[in-house]
């Protein structure tokens, strides 16, 4: 046992020493299966070390399975198949390049396509205040919180969405998690017993299809209509599970009619068919109030109710809810330990505090009024820029607007030359199952919301001499 | 119009007091459809409101669909099917009692059955002024951040594997969530092309299990040896997808050899297998050091590892991660926007600052003294107590013990006498498939880590009552 040498370092403890040394030794062959290891005893008094010290590292390869005390006399060498444990060196299976992801090397100066906030839409100061207050409820925050989400945030979102999208909901009825894509892996959990197919928008919510798709739903593209959804192909489809967006379709804008509304709710009710309303940025309506929710009139439990805080806070902070009719609540009471809670606790407590003190109200009529501000500028940038290059849907509501390029170029030549001038927009062709005929002109989504004020004109700029020079 | 009562509130703009009163005249049928709205210049006259008043009322009901203007003339009532429409109170559909969960009422005093963190174990003073640095990052904050997790985080835990676990991995291959539960979402999205069944250890982690068949994989349970999960069965069982906690298995706190561990690589390569890791609670190990992750071993990326912060950190802030082989990463890559990040991203930087400056380090340590003192007077109090009324298995890791309590109550009898006592336990069955025969007592699984220290005697105490007397 001369080989063994200890040194006393206090980041690495006299045992780890010799359990390491006897773990090498193993691992390589030096001692053989079957040989003994030497007496706790005489490797005590060998290193001049305690003897707890070296039963701890006895113990340690024993618990590992590199050594065995079957007869309790003397510690024997296990059996290991060398063999297979192979060198071992930093830097055997690791190259850094072959995991990278070239999506993250894009530089992106103008981001069209992307919804985010924008910097001077949140007042963190403000919140931080809610957030140490939330920090404050230590016992609560030691343990898991209700699955479902914390009581108090399920009672503000009541009261919200009862004063601003007329919905009357129990509290027990709102799912809390952070995001409304993982709330939707929860619903195909809920909805695929009893339905194997959903019908979409066509163009619509691309990753809520994803996830239904991807949990072997069939989808079933329905084209839209100048007021949503198309009924008629809906009926024909035999689908009873539709995903919509009545309030501000996406991507095309449009606003579902109380007509078909009401046409929809029928057709639920014959078809004991559901209905998936996807509420996600029904607060940006810059003139005239906010379209009141599908699910207000909703009398016999025929929807769900999706709703998200990434549009009037800011989206780090991970908190959607869904509103269950009864009959999936039942239900989801039986899964709900399995899809365990993803909303940081601290952050559901400082948004009800901040709910109840008023603070989200305030929060949307800032949000309001800057992207409003911001969608003149934007929309004055494109008239005087591209001019009559595009016809610009001027809808009223949300953060986006719908340019049609009067060019011979496709949607993606458009969004190509547009990311080589450092511009990245979307097209509503991404968004589609179907191919939509109709269309003269590519149609492109750019959204307003995250590029600054005073980045917006210089942002347009660079898509008229990408597009036009 | 005469009916038309204006009032000058303001918290109820004129333009909405028009709105309601026209949309509830349609919706009862007062105003029937094709019929003719008043002209805004007579409505703006007769309700002394200005032009823009009344514009902007009947643009929202034009915009539901209440009204339209076919001919540019005067708005007509659209097409309602009424009947449909139906009454609509605060109360109609609202009986708070059909919605609540049973199990909210329930009242337990001690809670041998959670494993959550006792509120000693961290110090929110001092993660609060984390948090607060974490704030400061407003720019970040108003975006989604990446949709891996953020990228300081990410480099952390790579080095946290390197130093505590023996895992080699680059920050790119690190993928964090909410949770190991939504992290498995992920995974059997990724796994399930090309694996239909997966093997789990039996008794195991059950809510893993679950979300596996929820996810339609066939569950093969695979009966646990003493040093780890049974290799000839998990061979015969022609499974080529294994999940297991080798560090220190759940709940019957086995360690996998290190035999076994080579063994179990070599059946991965042999079978084109994939070893899902779960290493939820390695940090706790009382008498000597953790025992390094079978990742560690890995040279041929056969081994999905999992980790968690929620033994450690307060469970409420919702953090975990996986370590993907890169076969799996290029198929997450494809994926990765449907499943959005779901933890917070001020708590992904809090942490990330946490970690650099040593302090989890020094949390691991506080913790694991905290239990080591707790493990010592809940021993000692189940020894005083319940003496030879259980075997207990006195197991150097873990937040948790097993009691084989010699009796003729069956499992389920003893935890509803413990829950009619106000302590929840719960019992090793409760995690099995199979039926484990050899059992000759009942063994249950009792955590100390979240009841205070001065509790947990009281606690054994009602157990022995409920129990034997």
């Amino acid at each position: 046992m001369d080989s063994i040498v200890i040194t006393r370092d206090k980041n690495s403890p006299l045992y780890v020493q010799i359990y390491s040394y006897f773990k090498n030794a193993i691992e390589k062959g030096d001692i053989a299966e079957g040989e003994k290891l030497p007496s706790i005893r005489g490797l005590t008094k060998a290193l001049g070390v305690s003897k707890s010290t070296v039963e701890m590292a006895y113990q340690q390869l024993c618990s590992e399975g590199y050594i065995e005390n079957a007869n309790r006399a003397r510690y024997t060498v296990a059996f290991l198949d060398r063999s297979l444990l192979g060198e071992r060196t930093k830097n055997t299976n690791l190259d850094s390049n072959q995991f990278l992801d070239p999506l993250d090397s894009l530089k992106i100066e103008y981001d069209f396509a992307s919804g985010e906030m924008d910097p001077e839409g949140f007042n963190f100061t403000l919140w931080k205040r809610y957030v140490n207050k939330a920090l404050a409820e230590t016992q609560r925050l030691v343990g898991y919180g209700h699955v479902q989400g914390e009581e108090e945030l399920r009672e503000q979102i009541v009261q919200y969405l009862y004063q601003s999208r007329g919905v009357m909901a129990h509290s027990s009825q709102v799912i809390i998690g952070p995001g409304i894509q993982s709330l939707l892996v929860i619903l195909c959990s809920l909805l695929k017993d009893k339905h194997s197919s959903i019908a979409f928008e066509d163009p619509g919510f691309k990753n809520g299809r994803r996830i239904f798709a991807d949990h072997d739903f069939q989808i079933i593209p329905v084209e839209m209509g100048k007021d949503g959804i198309d009924m008629e192909t809906l009926k024909e489809s035999q689908a009873d599970l539709v995903y919509v967006s009545p309030s501000h379709q996406f991507p095309t804008g449009a606003i579902m009619s109380i007509g078909k509304r009401i046409t929809m709710l029928a057709w639920a009710e014959k078809n004991q068919g559901l209905i998936i309303e996807d509420d996600y940025d029904s607060e940006f309506r810059y003139y005239g109030r906010p379209v009141p929710a599908l699910k207000g009139l909703d009398q016999r439990g025929s929807v769900v109710y999706l709703g998200s805080f990434s549009k009037i806070m800011p989206p780090s902070i991970r908190i959607s809810y869904m509103v269950l009719p009864k009959q999936l609540l039942t239900l989801y009471r039986e899964k709900a330990t399995f899809y365990k809670q993803g909303s940081s606790t601290t952050e559901q407590l400082a948004l009800a505090l901040f709910m109840k003190d008023g603070q989200l109200e305030k929060q949307v009529r800032r949000l309001r009024k800057l992207y409003q501000e911001k969608r003149t500028i934007f929309f004055k940038s494109i008239k005087d820029n591209l001019g009559e290059h595009v016809i610009l849907e001027e809808k009223e509501s949300g953060l986006f607007t719908v340019l049609n390029v009067k060019t011979d170029l496709t949607s993606q030549e458009l969004k190509n030359r547009a990311l080589k001038a450092g511009c990245r927009v979307a097209a509503i062709e991404d968004y589609a199952l179907l191919n939509h005929n109709g269309q003269v002109f590519p149609r492109l989504i750019l959204y307003f919301s995250s590029i600054p004020k005073n980045s917006i004109n210089e942002g347009v700029r660079l898509l008229k001499q990408a597009w036009f020079q």
